[in-house]
C-alpha cells in the first residue's frame, strides 16, 4: 500500500505552508531587491559576541547545559528575562517567564493550552502569516478584529466578544507585523479591561516593543491585566537573533503550569546553551547599547523608505510605524498587489502582496515593505523601481 | 473575572505532567542514590569539545547561523544526520532528514500530521511515559501490543491492526525505555511488512541504538519498510548531549513536508547554532571514539547493576539488556513497587515504579532502574540498599 495525503489529520489538510515562503524562492535572482522578508539586518547580529558568550557559559557551567534541563527552564535566564521585561513595565518575575522557542511556540503552547476545535480566536486582521496558520492547525475559528491607525477598536472587539465567547484574543499591540501600527495606550488599558471583564485570554505577541524609532515607549497590555487574562510573549529573534530561537513567555501560575505541560511532550525544554547565552548577553548589559545601536540604523533605513513612497502612484495611503521592521501600504484600486508581483520580481523587486496577512483574504491592494535588510541606496533604488513599475500598472 | 482551570482545552485538562518529574523532586536529599533518571552520565558529556566547535562554526558561517534559518533544516547538518543514519541501515538523504528538537518533537509533529481525536495509536506496554502524554495531547485511543522479551509479539499486533485500524503504531525497537528489551530481526522485517500491508505508520524510535554493550546491531525497522510507512526516529541527546535538543525524523517526502509544515507553527526551525555544531561534531569523525569510550563505561555499569540483583528477593525477574540506560524488573508479587517507594527514598535510594510506563496502569511489581548516573561502586551499593529494602518489604 502507498502512503498518500489521505492519512493526513484532517487539520493539516488544507494547510500548504507560508505563502511568504513560496516568494522567498524567487528572490535569489541576482540584483534582486528585496521588501518581502522580515528578518533582521545581518549588521545587527554579533557572532563574535555570541561565541565569546558561548564559550564563557560553557566554561562557568560545564556539563549542566549539556544535561537534560528543567521544562520550566534555566533558572538563571528566567531571572534575567524577568528583569529584562520587567523594563517594558510587564508583571513578572523568574517563576511566571517560561523559555520558548521564540514567539511561535509561546502561541503554539498557548493554543494547545486553551483551545477545542470549534473555538473562536479573535485577531487583528491584517495579522502575522504565523499566527493564522497555527490557528488553523488547533482548528479555531478565526474571526477578525477591525483595526485603525491606532490598532484594534475596543468597541467592535467587545461586540465580538458578545457575540462569539472567544476563547483567545492575539494581538500584536506594538509596530504591529504587518503594518507597523501600534496600540494607544488607551486602548491597551481598555483592552486588559475586557479580557478580565469577559474571560478572554489575550495573546499579547510584543517581539518589536525595543525596535522604538520615534515616541514614546508604551507600557504592556499586560501591565493593566489584574487577573491573570494577558499573556506575554517575547521574543530575542528581533533583539539578539532569530536563529538561536529563543523566547520568553509570561503567564498567570496556572496556565503557566499547563503550558509547561504542554511543551513536556513538544520538545522537553529550550536548549540549556541558548539559554545560558541569552543569559549572559542580558547580565553583561549588553543589550542597552546594542539595541540603540541597532534602532540608529533602522531608523534611517525607516525613514528612506517612507521617503521612497514619493514614486509611488497617487493615492498610494501608507502607515508611518514608529519602530518595528515593516511599512503597509494601501495602493490606489484597481491596483492589484499579487497581479503586478510578477511584473516587480522582473523589475527586480519585491514585497509581499498584503492579502496573505487576511485570514479571510481579500484586500487585494495592499502590500507590507520590509526595510530592515537592505541598505539605504539600496532602499532608495528599490523604491524607485517598485514605483515605477505600480505607476506603469496602475495606467 | 478570575482565570481558572476551566479555560482549558478538553485534551489537556486530564494531563498533570509526568510523573516522573514528581518523583526527582525527592531526589535532592544529600546521599540519595538514584536509579530513577535516564540522563546520560555526566562523564559522557563534554563541554570544552561543544565551547570549540561553537567558537569554530560560528567564526565558518558567521551571521548566517544566527538568522532565521529554514524548517527543514540547516543542509549541511542534513547531508551529516543522513550519513550517520545510514550506517545503521536507515534508508535517508539530506532530503528526507528533518532537524528537529529531540525524538521528542519528531513524535509531536508526526502526531499533529497524522492524528484525529479518537484515532487509535498502537504501542509497546510498557512505553515511555513522553510518548503517552503526547498522544494523550492529541487525544488518540491508545491501545497496547502484547510483547515478550524479544519486544513486539507480530501475530498480536495483527490482529489489534484489523480490530483497531490504527493511524500510527509507536516503537521503541532498540533497548527499550523501560525494558531495555531489543526487537528481534524477524520481528523488525515483520513490523515493516504489516506496516506496509495494512497502512499503518510505524514511529521507530531509536535513540539508544548506537548505545551496545554486546550482541551485534540490528537493521533499523525503516531499513525494510518500502513505500513510506516507517518514520525513523534518531536523537543526538544520548549520544552528544540531551541540553542541546537535537534529533533528526526521516520521513518518506510527502509525509515530511507535513512535518516541516507543523514544525513551521511550532517553533519555525532548530537552531542554527545547535544544528551546527553537531554538524561540525559529524564531520570532524568524533562519533565513533567517543561511542567506544562511553559504551565501555556503560557496559561496566549496567554489568554492576545486573550484579547486584543477587541482592534482590528470590524470584525476582529481570531484563538482560545488550545496551541503552535502563534495566527493567519485575518483583514477586504481591510487592508494589509504588508502595515501597518511600521506605527505598527514606533507605537513600531511589527507582521508577513501573505502574506508569503502562498506559493502562497496573503491574504493580515492575520497576525500572537506571545505570548510566551512578559509579560503579554507587551502582553496587544502591543495589544491595534496594535489595534489603524490597527484602524487609517481600517478608
Amino acid at each position: 500500500m502507498k502512503f498518500t495525503e489521505a492519512q493526513f489529520a484532517e487539520h493539516m489538510k488544507g494547510i500548504n505552508g507560508s505563502a511568504i515562503r513560496e516568494v522567498f524562492k524567487l528572490l535569489a535572482k541576482p540584483g534582486m531587491i528585496s521588501f518581502a522578508g522580515g528578518n533582521p539586518s545581518n549588521s545587527a547580529l554579533e557572532p563574535d559576541v555570541i561565541a565569546r558568550l558561548s564559550d564563557q557559559v560553557l566554561s562557568q557551567y560545564g556539563t549542566s547545559l549539556l544535561q537534560y534541563g528543567a521544562t520550566d527552564g534555566f533558572y538563571p535566564f528566567r531571572e534575567s528575562a524577568a528583569q529584562f521585561l520587567g523594563t517594558a513595565g510587564v508583571k513578572c518575575s523568574a517563576e511566571t517567564v517560561l523559555p520558548v522557542q521564540g514567539g511561535t511556540q509561546a502561541f503554539d503552547l498557548l493554543l494547545k493550552a486553551l483551545v477545542n476545535p470549534g473555538d473562536v480566536v479573535l485577531c487583528e486582521s491584517p495579522t502575522f502569516l504565523g499566527a493564522i496558520q497555527a490557528m488553523r492547525e488547533y482548528n479555531a475559528k478565526i474571526v477578525s478584529m477591525p483595526t485603525d491607525s491606532d490598532g484594534v477598536i475596543v468597541e467592535e472587539a467587545e461586540k465580538l466578544i458578545q457575540k462569539h465567547h472567544p476563547k483567545l484574543m492575539y494581538v500584536i499591540p506594538t509596530f504591529q507585523n504587518p503594518t507597523g501600527i501600534t496600540l494607544s495606550l488607551e486602548r491597551r488599558k481598555a483592552l486588559a479591561e475586557l479580557a478580565n471583564r469577559y474571560g478572554v485570554v489575550i495573546a499579547e505577541d510584543d517581539p518589536y516593543r525595543d525596535l522604538r524609532y520615534s515616541g514614546d515607549p508604551l507600557p504592556a497590555i499586560q501591565s493593566f491585566d489584574e487577573e491573570g487574562w494577558v499573556v506575554y510573549m517575547s521574543s530575542f529573534s528581533k533583539y539578539v537573533a532569530p536563529g538561536l530561537r529563543l523566547g520568553a513567555a509570561v503567564a498567570n501560575p496556572t496556565l503557566l503550569r499547563k503550558m509547561v505541560i504542554g511543551k513536556q511532550s513538544a520538545d522537553v525544554h529550550s536548549p540549556m546553551l541558548v539559554q545560558a547565552i541569552i543569559d549572559a548577553y542580558l547580565r553583561e548589559g549588553l543589550m542597552p547599547a546594542h539595541l540603540e545601536r541597532i534602532c540608529a540604523g533602522y531608523r534611517a533605513q525607516l525613514n528612506a523608505m517612507l521617503e521612497g513612497f514619493k514614486h509611488f502612484p497617487q493615492g498610494t495611503k501608507h502607515t508611518l510605524p514608529q519602530g518595528g521592521l515593516f511599512v503597509w501600504a494601501e495602493l490606489p484600486e484597481p491596483l492589484d498587489a499579487s497581479k503586478v508581483f510578477q511584473s516587480a520580481v522582473d523589475a527586480n523587486v519585491a514585497y509581499v502582496a498584503g492579502t496573505h496577512f487576511y485570514p479571510e483574504g481579500g484586500h487585494s491592494n495592499t502590500i507590507r515593505l520590509n526595510f530592515s535588510m537592505c541598505e539605504i541606496p539600496v532602499i532608495e533604488e528599490g523604491m524607485e523601481r517598485l514605483g515605477r513599475v505600480l505607476c506603469d500598472a496602475a495606467q
